[in-house]
């Protein structure tokens, strides 16, 4: 099968792409996790790099524009000494796919190491990862509404670092679940390192209908789905659903499925709240939320760098 | 108290943000110029390089667009070693305050060293250096009408450079006063430095009402103005002035407020001209006079260069 | 004379600027070529990065947007250790030729080494290099239908690397050669080396009535022009000319002027086909032949960066 499950291994088990955490196994997301604890320590440091892929090109291509997101691949590759080349692609240059791929091939031609790729359509990074030649390898950066695994990867980290051992966690994802890659990403990593209580909490318009079938229970109420928490992860709202078809208003998500002190109470004490970024304050989430004391928002967005560090160094020596 | 001024001393009196020239000691503005010094002759050598800021991460946060101004900031810190990343952030998602802190907030958690901010808003680099934890210095490179410090630091360095002595001078500041922030910058430093006679000339429109208190005279007639000056620095005219309800016309501008070899020989024979850029010929200043003898503009950037990694290597080890 | 072709050169024959192949010597294009071939090798290695330009700092001016061609530049400066400034400058900023300059002037203040320069007028390097001071080195990226030089020679690299010998060649330029710089500037450098048949094909309104004078033939019949050809160069139809005026569309053109598996069996065998990309497959070429056995179109792209290099480092060592 050329699944991009399969395709982002080598048939002796070591990651040759990084296009989704859906079949990744369980010993190959702890091998990164691992990985990335070293790099926690570099970025430290007072020399907040290490020489590791120095004279490596990576491109940083982006057919989706997302400043925040390639930000931080561009710090990580930087730290590992690579030489970072972004590049903004237009949607109108990519309408055909044989164009995706003549875009490829031809930065592929420059000596490129590695890409990390953004697109807007679902399987895009799957497709540019089984047209590069051997050596050349693909991070998906977020493709359509498919998978974002380095998010996926950091939200485990965040979850190892402060709760320890998966295996007796309760996790409840929240919001808008049916557009989320993020969510998808963080699915099938917390069921292969064994999470038993899965939860997805939202709006019945905003859960996909297969959800259970991924080993989750769904719960439409945010306060009942709460119940007995360890860790929280808030989904981010985008903008372009708010006052849609799907939802009623900003304000009325809120009410239901905002994180507000009075409905985290309904979680464990000491239960963590996650959010990729951005944060939409007052629509998905509280301030004093936020902004408080079970919050490990920022702490995320710091393991992510490290994280990201961890993928690259480790395609960058297969 | 918490004044821009107050938040970018360390209590031992080192810097720790650049926001303004407004309250700047002499003596620090001093150093300043005195690291400057050190740094021109770095930028001669034939490896333009020193390893000053290796490691760092220095972030460009642009919420106001300007090539300019951000590529002076990202040589500068090339040229001491540092990573630079560039961030244009649109204002749309910067309508908030707290979006504003949080976007720092996130990139602070990446890990960042510096933020070079340029913000239409005056007091927004001020406000992020508030927030900012220990060991992250802010620089301003623009805000609002408010200040450009790093501009008003190389205006002195020039002035220093061809006039020795502050305590000596006559220096006219010439145009449009009111929008200004790098008038702005210049009055606070040249006060500061001991300019003895010091003067704005420009229509009353564009002379702010409360000049005076800062301790300079006005001149509405230019050529009054310019007699005897040692330094004459003109502004830069905004396009969005032009043909706007304060002016009549850049043609009229140019007829009262342009310099021109006539005009510019009303000042002494050795006095220097000094622009921001980048400049309107033909509007502010003629041609003659920018390429003339007594234009030191062009050497305005190579010492702004200097200038901008005298502060970021002070930043950067405090 | 104050030429393109003098200008380029120093007083002793060696290179001062990159701005045309037209007039540059046979054994100057001979020596670039050489130099490349070291560069080739760089590119293979593991760390692709040599100290040459360490410390410099080279300025992409791109007054024109090309993501594409900037990259190259911005690799090869990169391999070359050097630092890279990206500047897209807007149009509108440079609507008066003294703007051009000051911009120019502006950016060497800063001590720029290397100026890199795409420009949608014809001439505008050569103006820069005119006007920029000794040992600061201009390339031009690319000229209104002017010149693209560095295409031009890689595209002379890469003939000499597949045919060896210039003196026994029947090479094509096939398409839209009116409004093309690339084609401009391989006509010259392959005169210059010595080709004895060269030919151009395309429609009558796409090919420039004065170009006999260069020592072409011209060939209306694709097939009839192919003929014998032992190097296919095909040109890119740029998206506005198509449906325009001077062709019928693109699917006429296709039909005429595409290059299929059975026109090219009209060239040797052992033909080989160039495109300086990016392809607009169905349009000007059949993908059968741009993925097929003689298509040498990714080779260009990695000798290009080699090319480029080689440029960089004999400028920057003047």
């Amino acid at each position: 099968m050329n699944t991009a499950a399969s395709v982002q291994l080598t048939p002796d088990g070591r990651l040759r792409h990084l296009l989704t955490t859906e079949g990744l196994p369980a010993e190959m997301i702890r091998h990164i996790l691992d990985t990335a604890d070293q790099f926690v320590s570099v970025s430290e440091r007072e020399v907040k790099k290490v020489p590791l892929l120095r004279g490596k090109s990576i491109f940083n291509v982006f057919f989706e524009n997302s400043t925040r997101t390639r930000t931080t691949f561009e710090i990580a590759a930087k730290r590992l000494s690579a030489d970072v080349i972004n590049l903004n692609v237009g949607a109108s240059s990519t309408s055909k796919g044989e164009t995706l791929l003549d875009t490829v091939w031809n930065l592929q031609a420059m000596d490129a190491d590695m890409f990390v790729v953004r697109h807007s359509q679902s399987g895009a990074p799957h497709l540019i990862a089984r047209h590069v030649k051997p050596g050349v390898a693909v991070i998906n950066a977020g493709d359509g509404r498919h998978a974002h695994p380095t998010q996926g990867l950091l939200d485990m980290y965040t979850i190892r670092h402060y709760k320890r051992d998966f295996s007796q966690l309760t996790v409840a994802i929240v919001g808008d679940v049916l557009h989320s890659r993020v969510a998808r990403s963080q699915i099938h990593a917390l069921k292969t390192l064994g999470v038993p209580d899965l939860r997805v909490i939202g709006p019945r318009t905003l859960v996909p209908t297969d959800v259970e079938a991924m080993g989750v229970t769904v719960h439409n109420d945010m306060r009942e789905g709460l119940r007995g928490c360890d860790v929280v992860i808030m989904l981010r709202l985008q903008n372009e659903r708010m006052n849609g078809a799907l939802l009623p208003s900003a304000g009325e998500f809120f009410k239901c499925y905002g994180l507000t002190t009075e409905k985290l109470a309904h979680a464990k004490p000491d239960a963590i709240v996650m959010h990729p970024g951005p944060m939409n304050r007052g629509v998905e989430i509280d301030s004093p939320v936020a902004d408080g004391r079970q919050s490990v928002i920022l702490p995320q967005v710091t393991f992510g760098i490290a994280v990201r560090m961890a993928v690259m160094s480790m395609l960058g020596s297969v």
